[in-house]
């Protein structure tokens, strides 16, 4: 069996392209070292290989499932929440003074990607506990936070996220769930909630829903939601769960793939009270939500990058055991059949799989180093740092969740019918990963998001640190050797996006906003892959750095990051002159598009 | 639950695109008339709606298993084959004196879209049985034709091909099953043959399987593969099936989708002989093969395009229906929420789906009514038709099989998380089409058929027959109103393929054979899209003739296929620019890369 990651090349993200052995030099990380990033990161390795890579097949073949009221779960997945909770996971990033190790957010991403690599399924508990105790931390009270976030940082309750209805998944402005004040301050909750993951099992002792909900009274659209804290069972005065709080279990969705979080449909105060507790002020619920939603997407999109690069770690196997044909320029019927790995077009789907998913590797480690930028970084930087991080969350929640799945397509095309076969995982992946471009915001919501505010925010402030970044490390790059392929194809890229950009952005008012905002996919895209090729210039220079001095295996992983950048330079950049383009001609035709002509 | 197939749709491909009206003026359909064509459809329509639909989810839900050593399918297969068989379409293109209807080939294609739309995993024992009946037809004496073809084209019997083994897939020039010469004259066959689709079952009273296998003694490599007749059960002197021919099943194959149909490991001459009969000459096997392997392709791309209108209806539908969000250019959180489909986003989706689906099935009845004519058609212009669609097979083939597979993306991205589960049908099309790519010849076994062969093959003929029969089209066009952006888009188009293609195939001979094909991928891609881009002018200028005299309904479905292929024309032919450019540029980074750099 294939390794669901490659060691060498996360190390290569963390320690030579960023220089996250640097961040102990700040004064949250000053207890840390690079020693005790990679202690970290191999017990990360060890547990998830030992605890989740184990049963994520088993979980896929066998859905969650109610007998008598009660979650079924593959028993692995148990045993993988105890071992996570054991090497202290839950609260790796927290303060120490709350048992956490104040782990970097770079760091801490890089843990969770063993996880989602190794079981994207039972990676969902885990991760979403960790979130929604960031989001208390954010905003809950300190009382709120000892009773509701404390118990989830140890890891013996679990956390959801509770935002979309049966009527509401993409329009949350149309939420229904109501709460209704009780006196004792607390609300009376009533509503349904879909999509719900990790709404219902008997991993944790208790678990804690966020949940969107409207104030009775309170205004329509966005301004008259607010987010609550909601227990499955009510909390005693000692802290324990007591009884029900009835947040009823009304069904579970069945689907492709990510089989093995249990995604639940949950009916609020079904057959008795369900009772919650304001977070923050009234009316505050989505900006909360968003606030939280950078590491949120960030947190798809290293899921997408995970799951791609097991696929591709997969098909890369393969290609070396799996003897099939010859080369054309051999016509010896009686010469042995070659490793498929030499042939150009199998070549060509590997390739494509390692620039997809080392660059959306490099991509979500970069955009964590920027959330730990704006939390621990020089305070002077904090606001173009957030702008960034702003301007790039759409790409780096959106461009993996869509390659990845392009990749993964490759890993099956390389494997031919075994790769379609149950056999391998790679097909588990592939159903797993076409999640990742709908939910926490599907590729439309990211594409609006993109041109209709992130390039437009601080008067385009975002964009312009983009481009100087990029800029500044093309500069560097000229110094290099055989990166003048590389370097000239982001370049022309950079001039594609800016002419284009200009173009469309110079349109906005005479366009109105519908046309305008029509093929803001094209957006996506192009700045998507400019992006990526960015990333793949900065680990072709620091490869090119490091070559001259590197030896055997290490001059191959060098050689290896310079082919991959000059293939993505050469195979995937150009690409974007056709995004250019249509965006810059703000063409109509699915703005005119009619229903009836369907 | 939406429609399969769109019948509108389909009536348009074959009597107003194409002029297949006009086939019984041609001796072998003197008895046919449009009348008859559309009785037919509407036959298979209602079959394929009440016997293959129905059953299709649970087909996939419930795999084909082993029980007692017999495999074991739900009912609705054994019911769906009995409705086939008895509207008659087993032997529905065969002699009248054989008791079927000569049909032409573009209608049994038409008829058999119906069957790969509503259910392809139950399609596929009938359509290996015509495959099969086929071959025997075209190769096998009379004789054998009387014992091993009437029974299934009476869809009595039924039948396989059995071409791939555990070691050789793609390699078919690697195969080691052996036949060894008996002294009646049969042959004594022994080894194993992976991925047969419908091996083994209890359909049908026999099953004939195909085989290739190397006649003891024989050459290596292809001159010594043949072809033989092999029988699940030997025949009897009066021709009923007898005692165990020893075919033995030694394993089912668990796929990601096309879970219907049976897929086999099976063993020949285990636990006794296993006894053939050798289709024509020694050392034909593989030529035999590839003589029915345009019709086989095509066929697959078919099935391919089938699974993605599917898939386009389905979704189509749920956007109508959905309501969920505003337009951007309307801030009244009282106002109601909208369709989806009136975002612009959601109609690039659904037109992108509509180019892809629609485009595919043009093309593939265009190719199947070359097929006709290279049986029925003038006798003086059978060559070329023959070198037109030798070179349009990979495509035809290719093409659908990968775009359809983005369509369905598109269908479960325009119905978000309802599209990633098993409560609608998206999903598993989207798990069904994945097969397509990789059986039947992958992609890059297309590619290099069409790079390496095709397209230098007589002089390079067929390409000249095509670009002439583009230029004619293009001509023919001008007369027509609101076609010029449509018009302009396929003839840059056209010369980005002239040069391209000068340029590689100028230099084939310096670049050596291996290079020369190691960006085949790109050929497939911009000679694939320009033919679509074809394809969708010639629907774009039968609308425009027809939109003038058109009403309501039928001046909406005009209007669509002008607006989908404007689509075509502005989101998708200009991406080729892309693939001419990495082709006359033979670069070489696939084709130095290295195994030790991944």
């Amino acid at each position: 069996m294939a390794p669901f990651l490659s060691k060498r090349d996360l190390r290569f993200q963390l320690f030579e392209v960023l220089n996250s052995a640097a961040l102990p030099e700040r004064p949250r990380f000053a207890d840390h070292s690079r020693e005790v990033y990679e202690d970290v990161l191999n017990l990360a390795y060890n547990v998830a290989d030992r605890y989740f890579a184990n049963h994520a097949r088993e979980a896929d073949l066998n859905e969650p499932h109610v007998v008598d009221g009660k979650v079924q779960l593959v028993p692995g997945v148990a045993e993988a929440m105890k071992a996570f909770r054991e090497a202290g996971f839950f609260g790796a990033h927290h303060d120490e003074e709350l048992g956490g190790l104040q782990l970097p957010w770079v760091i801490l991403q890089a843990v969770q990607a063993h996880f989602q690599a190794a079981n994207v399924g039972s990676s969902g508990y885990p991760f979403l506990t960790i979130g929604n105790a960031n989001l208390q931390r954010e905003f809950a009270s300190p009382e709120q936070q000892r009773r509701y976030m404390l118990p989830l940082i140890e890891g013996r309750w679990f956390g959801t996220m509770a935002l979309s209805e049966p009527h509401a998944g993409s329009g949350l402005a149309d939420i229904t769930t109501t709460a209704t004040p009780r006196e004792d301050g607390t609300y009376s909750l009533s509503g349904s909630k879909m999509w719900i993951s990790g709404g219902e099992h008997e991993l944790s002792e208790n678990i804690v829903h966020l949940v969107l909900a409207r104030i009775k009274g309170g205004p329509a659209g966005v301004r008259g939601i607010s987010l609550f804290l909601v227990p499955r069972y009510r909390i005693r005065e000692d802290g324990t769960p007591g009884e029900s709080n009835h947040v009823v279990l009304a069904g579970l969705n069945h689907k492709m793939g990510y089989r093995g979080t249990t995604n639940t449909l949950l009916n609020f105060g079904e057959g008795g009270e369900t009772i919650g507790e304001l977070v923050g002020e009234p009316g505050q619920g989505l900006r909360q939500m968003f606030h939280m939603m950078n590491e949120a997407r960030i947190g798809v999109g290293m899921g997408a990058v995970m799951l791609g690069y097991a696929g591709y770690l997969a098909s890369l196997e393969y290609a070396r055991e799996r003897a099939q044909g010859r080369l054309a320029s051999n016509k010896d019927p009686h010469s042995p059949a070659i490793p498929i790995i030499g042939h150009a077009d199998v070549k060509r789907l590997l390739l494509r799989q390692k620039a997809i998913v080392e660059g959306g590797l490099a991509l979500g480690l970069y955009a964590s180093s920027l959330v730990d930028d704006l939390q621990t970084g020089r305070e002077e930087q904090r606001a173009d740092t957030g702008l960034l991080l702003d301007l790039l969350t759409p790409i780096v929640k959106s461009w993996p969740s869509k390659y990845s799945q392009e990749a993964l397509s490759d890993a099956i095309q390389v494997m031919g019918g075994a790769g379609y076969t149950r056999d391998y995982p790679v097909e588990m992946y592939y159903r797993d990963n076409r999640l990742n471009p709908i939910h926490e915001g599907t590729e439309g919501i990211q594409g609006n998001d993109l041109l209709g505010r992130k390039l437009t925010q601080a008067g385009g402030r975002g964009l312009e640190i983009l481009l100087s970044r990029m800029e500044a490390d093309l500069q560097e790059a000229q110094q290099l050797e055989g990166l003048d392929e590389i370097r000239a194809a982001l370049a022309t890229a950079l001039k594609h996006n800016q002419s284009a950009l200009k173009a469309i952005l110079g349109r906005a008012t005479d366009l109105g906003p519908d046309l305008f905002l029509a093929n803001a996919n094209s957006a996506l895209e192009m700045l998507g892959h400019t992006v990526v090729g960015w990333m793949w210039l900065r680990q072709a220079a620091t490869a090119a750095r490091a070559l001259p001095q590197a030896k055997s295996d290490d001059a191959d992983f060098y050689q290896g990051k310079l082919q991959a950048a000059r293939f993505f330079a050469v195979y995937e950049l150009p690409r974007i002159e056709f995004h250019a383009e249509l965006l810059a001609s703000a063409d109509a035709t699915t703005h005119e598009m009619q229903d009836r002509w369907f």
